[in-house]
């Protein structure tokens, strides 16, 4: 398998899964109320599609730099590739369940948990996949790269699955925590590189 | 990150926009009144996804010229990238938003106005998106551009943006007037090169 | 333009518009009825699915033979192949309408016709795609064709609009006149290289 | 044709086909009921989602094996090869058919053949695709493959179909042996490499 198919194929899965989550904005019936309200009242939705549009570009940022250390895919990477797209697809499902509950007064705990926890499920799948790459696979890197500077890059992607679990977590207390650390987490990766952020990728 | 995955990516995430204004194609259930009539009743959506995909072709090929001046991406392109992407998957939304509300008596004009103001955002955020490729980022260009080149080529940009904040100021007069103007606009930019359109791009 | 990011954005489109006609496929709610009954009432829409994902699998192949002789796309180039991707992407419409109507007793004729006449449609903006490729931008081929091969290609061209208009007229005879017009075409442009179909492309 | 478009293309369309089957997914109305038991009512869904999601991944890296031997593809791989895009499109919906009647007590055994036919019939097409490529274009395959190594690999793909006729044939005793047929078969093919799994692939 050439590195360049294995781009190819999971840009186009993160390509049509960015795009899906417009799907969940959805155009109120004319007649069936003002027009300015509804539209207002759909907030969260907005609110969820623009974290987890944000997250996915994190996501494809950081993917490719991983992929950009790697001289050549060996089949368990394909296979854990095909896993982490996988979770990546479930998003547009759990952004959906989370906007339509957020202020629900019953299940809106649970979706937002559901939100985190698929967060949360991306985030460690990305870890496994880059710990294969930079750990199992270090004789396929390119350039080489010293057991220190791996073993940070590690350390970074595992710091950034914290947050998602304390954003399941809290969807217990509030789903608007969830909301709202989810949200800080995709602005800050977003964040010009000059305050770090090119290099927390990887 | 190569420009290649930058282009293939954003490709991707146009190509699944423009497709996806075919889903507000929707077709008439049988056995609910004359299909002709039914059909002729729909216009607004015809003309709205003709103005939509145009646009959206025309972004796509204003993009490539952007990207073709630039040597290597950095992050801050990146993010801006992904912003202005997020601002064009919204267009299939906001044109059945447009659609749906065009003839109604009530909620036309902020359907306009939002289908408008979509399409000023994206126009901004790819004003944003070249001007930091152009302006900051000089010595990643290829080939070089004088300085007058390429204040001429961001004044051009603003002035693309014009005729949509036109066009949604337009929408609290009439939402026909908004779905001239942004035609007006899909027809112009899709004019044969030999009327200055080549050099429009950019 | 690089021609490899007019591929790459096509491809995409083309990929895009072929996957969305499994949408038309709708599964019975579970409860109204017996599921084999059911699935085998939804034949029309699974002989639509087929004609329109082979005709759809042809556009594909014979828009990369008619890029494959150019050099260099102008910008005249990419907004003709923005409208013929438009007119393919209106097919999953076409087709849906098409499939839903053909046993009904009311509107079969117009839904059957607008399915005709949109193939009709996709084939002259092939034609003209083609066109202005072979004839106008002689400069741009690769390699060079005589005058002759490029009429001899044109020629074909055009005889392959001709049965979409038969299939448009018959609509109004028979839907399902047109139903089997338009599979012969799929079929006969995916037969086996040796019968000539290769030398069809173009 | 160039082999890279002919990948592009298909890498295109598995890419959507593959994302589609999160459509499945639809989040309960709030106000209906219950979340949690309305989550936890839709494991079939997810279950299927998985099946698929992975099947369809293993057949992206198979295809690009296949790929890999050929120098270049001629009209009648081509054609194979809408032919079997157009059979792994139908998985969304025969998916989405499979998860909605497995706990029904009508219908049952009817959608789970029928998602058991689907995935045979998808790997009927591979066989024959292959099957193209290995024999009869021996005079394309880079580099060279003895008659033993190709018949080999030809073997192993006829072998990969039996697990779904038997899981088709198993519907009509239970569909949940049709789900535990297709989920081995899928995890099975994900196994890593160590395993053999790698020489599987073809």
């Amino acid at each position: 398998m050439s590195k360049g198919r294995l781009e190819a194929f999971s840009d186009g899965v993160l390509a049509v899964a960015i795009t899906l989550l417009v799907l969940d904005l959805r155009v109120p019936e004319p007649g069936t109320g003002d027009l300015a309200r509804q539209l207002a009242h759909m907030w969260p939705s907005y609110a969820a599609y623009a974290i987890s549009f944000l997250t996915i570009g994190v996501i494809w940022i950081n993917h490719h730099a991983a992929l950009a250390r790697l001289r050549e895919p060996d089949h368990t990477i394909l296979v854990l590739n095909v896993l982490l797209l996988m979770s990546v697809c479930v998003l547009p499902f759990a952004t959906s369940l989370f906007a339509s509950y957020l202020r629900e007064s019953k299940g809106e705990h649970l979706a937002a948990a559901v939100y985190g926890a698929a967060l949360l499920v991306m985030g460690v799948l990305f870890v496994v996949f880059n710990r294969h790459i930079l750990i199992n696979k270090v004789h396929l890197l390119q350039p080489e790269l010293t057991a220190e500077r791996r073993e940070e890059l590690l350390r970074r992607n595992i710091a950034g699955v914290v947050p998602y679990a304390l954003a399941t977590a809290l969807a217990f207390l509030s789903p608007y925590a969830t909301l709202g650390v989810t949200a800080a987490v995709a602005v800050f990766y977003a964040l010009p590189a000059t305050t770090g952020a090119a290099r927390r990728q990887g």
